[in-house]
């Protein structure tokens, strides 16, 4: 029996664990998709209590909590904070086979020296011991980035950003992580929300210009664009329903984006054709500059009205859409391949029956500009497990070039989430480890070992476009 | 070499085989949906022969028997008992791999004793020994129940039953099991059926009121709902082909029903929108009265139709429905929690790509009414496995909170079927045993057996709200 | 650890050795279903070197090479055949995961006497030693066809062929394998295709009469059938984007053939009801003559435009095409069973997902007329791997009758290629192994052998009516 969530946690065999502590833990991080706040990390914020950290924004443990029958109270509602730790540390005591046990263990070894198994019978020793540590030096957010040896940070901005925090960072040479912004234009794709003029008029503010024409519309843009290269952004980032394609004359286009200015309610095929335009637009505008372009799909949002209206939206009500047909997809990318801008391009589906089809049309758009030019990201959300992240890398290794992808991202609005990468790594190493000692690949450890820092670390750093901060 | 199917068939670490031995195997059954007959519970029915009970009406037996290239005359044709038996055996000793393998050999060491491998070579010594031990007493339908540690069954029943054998069964106090009805109404919402006209009159018959509109197609069924609900019933149960979310208003509702009541041929347009309106109906009945609703879906059925015409439904002639949109199920259950009345709900898809989809919807709608309100069903008939239970626990563990689960039920027509809860039961210690000796959740026995016992019997005592017979 | 890649190769217990080694290994190969060509078996063709064997037209290598970023240059381009077997010897030799890893290894054992393992670092080494055997006597296409112990060979033909190569072969007593053609009217159906009546005019001078409306072409195709069957055809072949079912009356399949015949463009909905009448004409047709109907769907081809303009189809363009209704496939086969004319049937889908309801829709027209009358096609292309085998032989398993399976085919362009039957048969044979070791399945070596000669090799001989070759 191995010892439980040890050094060698998930290290089943003497490669993993040779590839893992001598390759992959040495590894700097490059997290190059995640929803923290850079802002945080400007005030270097501190946290009172292991409740704000762990339960004050984190969706995926709602979820569990709801899933166990945790009154609201207890999740997001009046409870004190210790009361709320209490249940949390009830429930993920219980959950077994949830990646949040692993998640959650991983953080009270690495960032508290917590050895043992949280639950409600440890649950006053944990919530003790974390709290003291949070009091410390070195447990601001500055101080949980620099614990977690993280070389590289891209957030995600909305085009009427400013970027301000971002600016402040880049001037802080006693800060050593890069901070870059990453470009999110949904708000100004998705014409079918109620608030869609209201953001048109921002946009406006933030470009400078008139918003009268959907040309217009892609002046600002570009615009925008241009003010988030010059603050080093290097990456896209959509949510999409799915990946669509209906191509639609310019004319068509404009026709939808005039509707739709002057209150008129667009039809579902004009959505699609408005946002096909939309899309091959800023993906031409990504090849021009340099940009990766990232494509999140499946999701289907806010399924819980009542609780939406209390809470919001990203308060975990959201789940899997089956629909995404990969004709589509394909077809999309082939569109801008036929004009020449197609730009370097990551695939994340919700849907984990995805995974083979995605590594297929990879496939059909690879070329010298890059080592795997078009990717299939590493498993998203809901796949961020044990389960999904070997699938994921499985179907890539038989469909694609495994030893070419850029590997690991948190997605996460935590700065206690960099022990995923760890997991990530973890399970790649067992991966590869067991294909080695099944005798199904050489025991190379030289080249074993340059797989492995290829997708902890240098395949991310040579792939996208990171402007080094000067420290 | 694990011997074959012995004592710790499946169990394959220290820690699985003290879960199941020392918790899993003592808890009592609780087969909260099955179509096994209350008649021949009443009647206490006995076989003469093994082929009775194992092939008298057993698809899945049959489906086997005609892969394996087996003339229909040995199947449901007027071969002799025996020769039927040592045609089945033949098959299933050369059936590697598949669940029948396994259930009849737990069924044969169950309740014969018969520790052997069945083929053709031990046809003749098995047909002797079953037959004899049919003949002897403890073999007849509740001596076969007894000897399974039944707790409570519901089995599956139309609105227009009058529920005699269960009243018999409630009124009986040698027979400990409870025997409860479940509600199962798909024949009051397929108006699509040529049969459906001559169905609505039974239920006017049996509900003592005349059916002119829709509104009284709810007065009836909410009537029979009320009579069910005096026998005790706590379940509804639905077969559908998807579960579809196609509003309408009442008055478009109650026209498409009037054009049904005419003779008319509804739309398939016509046929979504009046069958959302009849599950949106029924579905805050359940909320009202405390049922849960189990949704069944994702099945193509009578693909044969020849052979259909032979030997009706339920014969083998089903597959797998690709078709089932994870927006509309979302969307339906968000319609119920909108108006607050979704009741405890079920789900079961056929296609086992829709696991994760599933668990992620089920998350949406969870609350503190009950733990896992909204739950995963096991998997479910052609995913009734090995490889399929394992895939739907990983998945509800990564996704949910397995701890929660109310586990296994039959789904079976046969009296012998209990070990396929003995079969889950092996499984789920496997699954657990496996993490534990992975290092991947603490070897704390306490807690395991808390959730081994949990899903086994405990979580499905309190889920379901069964009245307890009285003896 | 187990050894890299030798004679036990995938063989992990020492039930899994015995059956290769003892059985499965000393089965001949039928290869019933490839791309080769029976002109170069007739000449005998011979290679200058490893690259021309090995990269002159494998679309797989080339995918493979394009996702590590290579130009296009040591690809399809104008670099020695040196310079691309060394980038060919680099990407491979990193990668980890990939069918192509396997494959090539144990072509270079079984052909070249190699054990090491290729990279960039033994290119040199293994381009030296394979093109000096290349050379030596017995490398010719028949001496490798020779070594590879293959029985049968099925070609694809298009209804136009002439047959020539393979009446030659037939003739041609030295050379001891039966080599057969296979009946692939894609071009004869696919009528939204531009190059269409061009097809047609070849067809007409293959038949000798004049198409002028769908009955000719029928008469034309039954004519070309009954030239197939002559020359010992026995198996046909489809590559369709779906199996679709969209019945249409006569006459409307005459007008949109009439209106195509006219240099009409047909809308999708008549493409799929002319695609639906004929593929239930020929359907009849391999009824009545015994043939076998192959299936192949859920590709979508030719993703990349500028490189098909460059390169032509089969060049690694293609993706998976997530679409295909279980229930339109189910009707198709239904219809068909409906007349009493369903002919033997495999079914290939190029998505992994539909493994199941592919396995569930088989069980539903099974008939006494064959073992496994309707077949689940071995794991096709982007699943031909460890884990797409393996998951096709579980489904297959759990769901049908895995001992009735007719196995493994290459689906070929290359005479290299007969090593992958030995993959499959590794992964067969570590399967059993692996269930009778658990204690899934009895240690009865004699019914093991049985399945795994079955499934090797006996299987495809009795289910397909291969006329013998004389020699």
């Amino acid at each position: 029996m191995q010892a439980f969530m040890d050094k060698d946690f998930l290290l089943n065999t003497p490669t993993a664990r040779t590839l893992y502590h001598d390759v992959a833990a040495k590894c700097p991080i490059i997290d190059y998709h995640c929803h923290i706040s850079p802002k945080e990390i400007w005030d270097d914020v501190r946290y009172e209590n292991i409740t704000q950290v762990w339960l004050g924004g984190d969706h995926y443990k709602w979820r569990l909590m709801r899933c166990a029958g945790v009154p609201e109270k207890y999740i997001t509602g009046d409870a004190s904070d210790y009361e709320k730790f209490c249940k949390w540390a009830e429930v993920v005591g219980k959950g077994i086979g949830n990646p949040l046990y692993h998640w959650s263990h991983l953080e009270l070894r690495n960032f508290f020296g917590y050895q043992g198994a949280l639950s409600a019978k440890t649950a006053d020793e944990v919530w003790n011991l974390c709290n003291a540590k949070l009091q410390s030096a070195g447990y601001s957010v500055r101080g949980l980035i620099n614990m977690s040896n993280v070389d590289t940070i891209c957030t995600t901005d909305d085009p009427i950003d400013t970027l301000e925090w971002h600016q402040k960072l880049a001037g802080d040479k006693t800060f050593k992580t890069t901070v870059l912004p990453a470009w999110r234009p949904d708000k100004a794709m998705n014409l079918e929300k109620p608030e869609y003029l209201d953001y048109l008029a921002k946009l406006e503010a933030a470009a400078g210009m008139k918003i009268a024409s959907f040309a217009d519309l892609k002046k600002a843009l570009a615009a925008r664009m241009e003010y988030f290269a010059q603050n080093h952004c290097c990456l896209s980032d959509h949510g999409l329903n799915y990946v669509m394609y209906t191509p639609a004359s310019g004319e068509e286009v404009e026709a939808i984006f005039a509707k739709r200015l002057n209150g008129g309610k667009v039809t579902e095929a004009e959505e699609a054709a408005f946002k096909t335009a939309f899309m091959l637009f800023v993906a031409k505008k990504y090849h021009e500059m340099h940009w990766t372009m990232q494509l999140h799909y499946g999701c289907r949002r806010d399924n819980n009205q009542p609780q939406y209206r209390k809470l919001g939206p990203d308060t975990g009500y959201d789940c899997i859409n089956n629909y995404a047909p990969s004709s589509q997809t394909a077809a999309f990318l082939g569109a801008l391949e036929e004009e020449g801008c197609l730009p370097q391009t990551i695939l994340y589906s919700l849907n984990p029956n995805d995974n083979e089809a995605i590594d297929t049309i990879c496939g059909c758009f690879q070329s010298d500009e890059a080592v795997s030019k078009v990717q299939h990201g590493s498993a998203w959300w809901f796949n961020d497990h044990f389960q999904g992240m070997t699938d994921q890398l499985v179907s890539l290794a038989n469909l694609g070039y495994l030893a070419g992808f850029v590997g690991m991202l948190t997605d996460s609005r935590s700065f206690l989430s960099y022990p995923r990468h760890e997991y990530f790594r973890r399970i790649l190493c067992r991966l590869l480890g067991q294909w080695v000692e099944d005798g199904m690949f050489p025991n190379d450890m030289e080249l074993l070992s340059e797989i492995v820092r290829g997708v902890s670390y240098e395949n991310a750093k040579k792939y996208f476009h990171f402007a080094k901060k000067e420290c």
